[in-house]
């Protein structure tokens, strides 16, 4: 067992870093404050993390223990004891700390900085000399580093960790993390590389080319940009270095512990980045990928990588996305499948996935301001995100249903991944700290300004506050919404701070336009208010754009229309065929077995139905029910049988007949959060022939 | 490696046993002379039973060598070598010397007939001097015999060997193999049994139960009844005998050479099987102890094994079985899975389960005739069993699927054993001559007399020659038969052997009652004319009774309103909700690709559709298909993108549009022998709300 290295952190108050201070951040970070979504934030900040830093120190009765802090503890040579849990399970403590960070930015709070500061001086001690720093290589392969890059998460878990400082950083300004991790990155750059003795390799598991992109905006150092390009373009790039390294290990594979095959597609390494045009394989991995692919093309101006991501961009979300905004349709391999294979019960739609999702949907809004990026962050977030956590926020989806039979969930083998209820959320720890560094960092994801510096884009409809450098001044711009539950966003211009004398307006003036994203989901026109005074507007590329010189107290009201809408998925779609769902804003709605009875796939709604909305406390304050009439299909109990064996009891001959039944259609986000029941997505509908 | 054993047969001529030509059969073997049918039975003995005898002798080019033959060669000592193959490799060979045996009883074939005296001689050369049989413990794993009753088959095995002897012997007349299978039986009998140092166990693959039965009713030795019935009332008693075994074996299993969870249920071995009331595990498995335990019932008349049969197959046919008479939903343990869980994309529904299911309806005829039993033989026979092999006879489904969509069979993994096209026989060995044994002996299955020798049953409407003997003679039925096309079936009274005189009738004058099955698919009353005279009747159970003094030449007609219906599914099965399937006769029909485009899920067949029937030669002469109208919903291409980004091009506000378009259907038996394409059995339906 390897005993302490020699890097001993400074333990004492670690030193604010003033240089965070000053730039503006890219891209803004608003501060949420919002009533729905402040229900969220204080939830991960008052009970996610609390309660995952006591399973991450194996202190939840009950729990699998985590042995993430243990594991710390051993390399650094402070505990003895063997490594334990799986071979990326240092991730677990870096994501902790990446949410840490995040909420500190939006919600101070002393005593939670002083766990995650010994937290981090507890990871400090674990990095070796030469900045290496891997718990499971120092305690349990020593000296076996970087040989099976394929299977064991070494770089995944500098991505991690280097996310985790980047965010930690910016929240506090403390450079002891940052500092481990540019030693650490340092010293794989080292490692890898295109030079003589380098290992012209990369990841199975991609994250650490997103992260060094965070790390070079952090830190200004070109060369870490350069390593994230250089692990994108060697990826799948022959000769094939996870081939060849799979090969040299004998094809054993560190999961099974045996002899295994290799499907490069699982890990987007089939062929180079840029010669990939179908969404395929593990779809977290996938979506990692894109990110930082989207990141380099933005910040190199790559046009071949931007053209990769539309491309891949336009595969998985316009032929392999469920209309909840999830991803992955196969739970072999948590991956994609093919285009439009979008089974709703055997689904898989990784929680991680949807997360990942939306960082490419964001890097693809910096590229390109154009509205379906928003609208597919947007689909992905208030759906799959907020639904595959519960209301206590104790509880978690790792795969998110479309359709839920409890009894399938149980007794079907091949839907056994398919779970009927929220699972304890220490279960297993990969998804639920992704959700607590999504909901602590949202702020991230609502505005953004062009690179002309004209435009303020406004993408999410989420009351926030932000401060934006626009046309030469620091903008606060604050926005109140009514999200998802009605259709107002209200802007309100502050403070207006030139920073240098300009002549062409007055003081107390910024001439720049402000952007105001058209849902696809809008049920109307939107209607625009300028203080008050209903506007014109011209839409380009999915924004209503609003240009003029802004003073302090200006307001600007977006209205959008939001109605319950019947949508339906494209023909090729074999598993929505006769079938709709329900949408009304942003929120796919879905039917519960506790407010309609079962089976539901005996309701039909027709094609005209009217569902009136009815708002409820009942799950969240200010909720939207939708209720309406069905029709349902008699039971063959309720015709009397025909008396012909089992040709009476399972077939018989076709004899329609139905009552009219009041249907009741909940948020799909908020479902399962009352009993165990069946729930759909898709509905039979009567297609009006 | 073992050496050769004691026991050498005469290898030269083997005698005929005369015992076998005096006592009628039971159930009464007919010879089957029918248009339709005789293709397969053909098909089986000019293409199947040759092209199998060449691949168990490796002899065929490109394909797994089965090394079944081989096995006993070395097991012989008459070649050295080791064991490959399955570890119930053996059981291929005697499938196979069992479809010879029920060919050679159709038709004489001295070629054939002298091979398979051959393959005898050399299983009789590896029998072991105390009886015992089996080439994988003789030549892999001497002194290990029955130690891993759980995987290892033996029993199995054996039970193969006796069906196979049984069969040849009935063709024949010959001993030799059924003096072998004697030799094997009384070995078994004294390893296992209650008794102090017997094994109280047994085979954790049914089937040796219902052998036993065969060759009790073939020898008259109740001794081999009573080990039957002992290994029937000993599975799932407490204490677990395969629980125990496993445990004493370190709970490794034989078949991933590791240590493995056990699951009781899978071998039907949770609890006795009189508890037993839920079909569970796997399917094959389950009906061939299904099949015993009818057997036993009857022949011990032992009431509470009659009511778990009863139930069980309420459960399985009324709850658990696709309408092509195809069961097990999962290919997870190739098992049940729960009531009303039918998924037609992810489904098992091997072919041998629903030969098995034949078996099972066959006792279960015995033990009570009532039609429903028949309906759902019929229903297995034409509908999964004939699907199973395709036109050419070299190749077949194991999964009998009633969805397909090619591309998600290759591109879903959950799918993959779903075949979009049937695979070359030798693939796998284990259904292709079950189909062989089946339809070779589909003689057995058509009659039936009661026990009170008063009744003659008429099961299957198939064109045939049988000698029946009841009422105290020995009466010769001719039956012709339209089916499965159109619904006509005339039976002709032959000749009338009287075995002594009788009083009350004349001479040449037998008076019995004929039943003839009321089908439940019938479109209307059945019609029946005795000597073309309409004639009236009475029904019980699922029978016209015509009760008469027959005399020879007497014809009776049953003509069965055959028309093309809707079929619907009990709502529970929520995989067939707002579907519909077609049914004429006792064929299911299907859509495919190739006559009716893709994707076959925008076609939505009204409720009142009108299919006319069309007879062709396409497929098989004389075939129906039907021709309709159905609406074809507009793909979204051709209704003009509504240019929203992805919610264009994947979800969007429903707004229905259809096209009238024509729509083909074709008997499922004969889907897949054009072209890869997808097919559906359950077809959207306009409600008619």
């Amino acid at each position: 067992m390897t005993k302490t290295h020699g890097h001993q952190p400074d333990h004492g108050n670690q030193t604010r870093d003033s240089a965070t201070s000053g730039a503006p951040l890219t891209p803004p970070h608003a501060v949420i404050a919002d009533p729905f979504w402040e229900r969220y934030t204080e939830l991960v900040r008052t009970t996610v993390i609390p309660y995952q830093w006591e399973a991450l120190n194996d202190r939840v009765e009950g729990a699998e223990p985590s042995h993430a802090v243990r594991n710390f503890r051993i390399a650094a040579g402070l505990e003895d004891g063997s490594f334990h849990g799986f071979v990326f399970q240092d991730s677990d403590l870096a994501k902790w700390l990446e949410a840490v960070g995040h909420s500190l930015a939006q919600h101070p709070d002393p005593e939670l900085e002083r766990t995650a500061d010994a937290a981090i001086d507890l990871i400090a001690a674990a990095q070796h000399p030469s900045g290496y720093l891997n718990t499971y290589f120092t305690i349990q392969e020593p000296g076996q580093q970087w040989t099976n890059l394929l299977d064991c998460h070494e770089l995944y878990c500098a991505g991690h960790l280097i996310e985790a400082a980047v965010a930690y950083h910016r929240a506090t300004g403390k450079r002891v993390l940052l500092d481990v991790v540019i030693r650490l990155v340092d010293h794989i750059d080292e490692v890898f590389g295109p030079r003589e003795g380098q290992l012209r390799g990369y990841d199975g598991h991609q994250e650490i080319e997103l992260a060094l992109v965070k790390l070079f905006e952090a830190t200004g150092e070109r060369r870490y940009l350069e390593l994230s390009r250089f692990f994108i373009d060697e990826r799948g790039r022959a000769p094939n270095f996870l081939r060849e390294e799979w090969e040299r290990r004998g094809r054993v594979s560190h999961f099974v512990g045996k002899m295994a095959a290799l499907d490069l597609s699982y890990n987007q390494a089939h062929v180079p980045v840029r010669e990939q045009n179908v969404a395929v394989g593990h779809a977290v991995r996938a979506v990692y990928m894109y990110t930082a692919m989207a990141d380099l093309a933005r910040l190199t101006g790559d046009a071949s990588l931007h053209d990769a991501c539309r491309v891949l961009w336009s595969n998985m979300t316009g032929r392999q996305m469920y209309i909840t905004g999830a991803i992955g349709a196969t739970h072999h391999g948590e991956a994609f499948t093919f285009d439009y294979d979008l089974p709703n019960d055997t689904v898989y739609a990784e929680t991680c996935a949807s997360i990942g999702l939306i960082f490419f949907a964001r890097r693809m809004l910096q590229l390109e301001p154009r509205g379906e990026y928003a609208d597919v962050m947007e689909r992905a977030l208030y759906n799959t995100v907020l639904g595959s956590m519960s209301m206590d926020g104790r509880h978690y989806f790792y795969v998110n249903p479309l359709e839920v039979w409890p009894a399938a969930s149980a007794g079907n083998p091949g839907r056994r991944h398919v779970k009927a209820t929220r699972q304890p959320w220490f279960g297993c720890s990969c998804c639920p700290p992704n959700v607590a560094r999504l909901l602590s960092s949202l702020g991230e994801y609502l505005y953004q300004v062009s690179d002309d510096d004209r435009t303020v884009y406004a993408h999410l409809f989420v009351g926030s506050i932000v401060t934006l450098s626009v046309a030469g001044h620091d903008v606060t711009l604050r926005q109140e919404s009514s999200l998802p539950w009605s259709g107002r966003a209200t802007f309100t211009i502050g403070s207006l701070a030139a920073r240098e004398p300009r002549g062409q307006h007055g003081p107390g003036e910024a001439a720049f336009q402000l952007a105001l994203r058209v849902p696809a989901w809008r049920a109307g026109e939107p209607q625009l208010r300028v203080n008050g005074e209903d506007a014109a507007y011209n839409v380009n590329d999915g924004y209503a754009l609003v240009d003029r010189a802004w003073r302090e107290g200006d307001t600007v009201e977006w209205i959008l229309p939001m109605a319950a809408q019947l949508m339906t998925a494209h023909p090729n779609v074999r598993a929505n065929a006769g079938r709709v769902a329900i949408q009304r804003g942003p929120l796919v709605y879905c039917l519960e077995e506790i407010d309609n009875g079962g089976p539901l796939a005996s309701l039909v709604l027709p094609a005209d139905a009217t569902l009136e909305e009815r708002v409820s406390d009942i799950l969240l304050p200010g909720m939207v029910m939708l209720d309406g009439r069905a029709m349902r299909e008699e039971t063959f109990d309720s015709l009397g049988e025909t008396n012909r064996g089992e040709a009476g009891t399972l077939y018989r001959p076709f004899m329609p007949a139905f009552t009219e039944v009041p249907v009741r259609a909940v948020p799909y986000f908020l479902w399962g959060n009352r009993e165990l029941g069946e729930m759909n997505v898709w509905l039979r509908t009567h297609a009006g022939l």
